[in-house]
């Protein structure tokens, strides 16, 4: 699996709407969607999925660059439902294609069915003529993982170890499941994310590789902060960590929000069954490690909070070679999520 | 009633031993109470009130400069139990003797009996010679008024207008008993305090008079500090208050502890029916407001946090001729209060 830093061919996303997860039918949320794809497209084409009911809207509010095809889903996280995309260093694109089982199945899912979410990586590995590997009965989601592309995979045990996923797989079996099918040797274990009660704790919301050898990772000294204790953690367990090329981590701290993005409107969130209750004044799991680094750009949340901008001249200093572009996305982490749970890049398999 | 910047006389304590509510049948609680007691007789005779039961320990425990007496309690919070002392303005010491019942009594009060608290401040008013008005039915602490002997009182509408103290009278009839116990014209009203399931938010753990027409109050920019909002709106309300004369009120902004005091050693804590039930991790309710003031002299709880000094620092600047005194306080807290929760001072009646 290439690094999020090598060259992308293309972003993919899925079109928001569901009514039981985002505010006032998702228009908001369409919104926010729609400048994240804008503002992914300046560094490589994106392609939106939408479900038939919703196509036309889709299409009437994105931009005529950004490609829109007609793809069901159950919700839109395009990072945890599509596939990972591998290269074989030879010029060819594959595809792992996870089992996908809405953050916890019926342990500690988020909703059921999630049967068209399992199904959009293998149309999407389709879409972009690539070979796909199903690991039927291995449930994982592209949020849980970061890798450097040199050889080593960084997770959380919360979340790769929680009952919900593959309580029938020990620590060193699900080692191995992550070694084989991304083409690592190593794998750095983080002990917890920040949202036990969402997606168990992924990565993606804590800490990623920047380059070879360097990590981005939340920090706060606000012994308050809800976040405080994995923060602190997780810094100190890069520290500690080497890579598999047997480097020591340089560790790249990044605030998180000075103040709490609190979810509002939830009024207008339709409740359904199976679905989680949403109440107004819940805990939004706000991180500006929730960027997509893409090309020559890195997208970043922004919370109208007041370290948003100390939070782009930090990435700015750890990216400065890169455009990073901020982007308002209280909409969508309302919804759970952010900029990288809700794209996947595809490599470009003949970069090198 | 003379502010707590007015010379004293004496300061009374109480000898904690309830097992119930101190970790490790209170012995170090008691070791921190000493510290107290010895810090305050630096600038007032200190006397002790102990059971029979720990009579002998509190005197080999205290110093002998400290007087310790009999006397029978249900806890050891003596700010609340005892009387408070007015003067007549002639010389005249007198003791207004409210009626306790535990915080709020069968409502939501700490612990049941609380009848040998309830009769403390008679037998403290007897020990001062002062003749005493008993509220038989009006329920007040001592912890949550506080005065600048110019004519004001401040207090909270979470403790004063909760349902356990006195649901029979409205805010206009309690302003009337204020007033006329205490003697004052003006009543300012914050509306919550920062322990609503403890004292239900008394004003000791929020604000002070620290001279006529200065007050000090607790402030955090910490969204994430518990008692973030309380602070912010404590420190908002009183820089628009005006007090008995008329006057715009100077707020001096003093810290929060940097990072929670959580409870410990929980497991040495006796349950027992009839008391609130603790458990490790508790969040205690810790405020450097929690001083006496006491001639030359603020004594100051510390918790052994990283704002500890900062907290002297400040109180020092705004008692430029006393002497800020810190005391390790940690125990107390965890037991639900702190410094000026455990003492009361006497007036000297003859001062002007």
């Amino acid at each position: 699996m290439p690094a999020e830093y090598a060259p992308q061919r293309r972003v993919w996303m899925l079109w928001p709407e569901r009514p039981d997860n985002w505010r006032d039918n998702a228009k908001p949320a369409q919104e926010a969607y729609a400048q994240v794809a804008i503002a992914v497209s300046e560094f490589a084409p994106v392609t939106v999925g939408a479900s038939k009911a919703q196509f036309d809207r889709a299409r009437k509010m994105l931009p005529d660059y950004i490609r829109v095809i007609p793809l069901e889903s159950d919700d839109a996280w395009m990072r945890d439902v599509g596939p990972t995309f591998l290269v074989d260093g030879k010029g060819g694109l594959r595809a792992a294609d996870w089992t996908f089982n809405a953050w916890g199945g019926l342990y500690d899912g988020l909703y059921a069915p999630w049967d068209r979410d399992d199904k959009v990586a293998a149309q999407v590995a389709e879409a972009e003529n690539a070979p796909r590997y199903r690991t039927e009965g291995f449930v994982l989601e592209g949020g849980s993982i970061h890798v450097d592309g040199e050889g080593t995979v960084m997770t959380t045990e919360m979340c790769l170890l929680s009952p919900g996923r593959n309580p029938h797989l020990g620590k060193a079996e699900i080692e191995g499941m992550l070694c084989s099918y991304l083409g690592t040797e190593k794998v750095i274990w983080l002990r917890d994310g920040i949202d036990p009660e969402e997606t168990n704790g992924h990565i993606d919301d804590v800490a990623c590789f920047v380059r070879p050898g360097e990590v981005a990772c939340i920090y706060t000294e606000d012994a308050f902060h809800p976040f405080y204790e994995a923060a602190q953690a997780a810094v100190k367990a890069l520290e500690a960590a080497t890579d598999a090329k047997g480097r020591r981590l340089k560790v790249h701290r990044i605030a998180l929000p000075k103040k709490p993005v609190l979810l509002a409107g939830a009024e207008t969130i339709a409740a359904a069954p199976g679905s989680a209750p949403r109440k107004n004044g819940d805990l939004c799991i706000a991180s500006y490690l929730n960027f997509l680094i893409c090309n020559g750009g890195v997208i970043v949340p922004q919370y109208d909070d007041e370290n948003d901008s100390l939070a782009l001249r930090q990435l700015q200093a750890v990216f400065p070679d890169k455009k990073v572009v901020g982007v308002r996305t209280r909409e969508i982490v309302y919804g759970g999520g952010n900029i990288h749970c809700i794209t996947q890049q595809v490599p470009d398999p003949t970069a090198r």
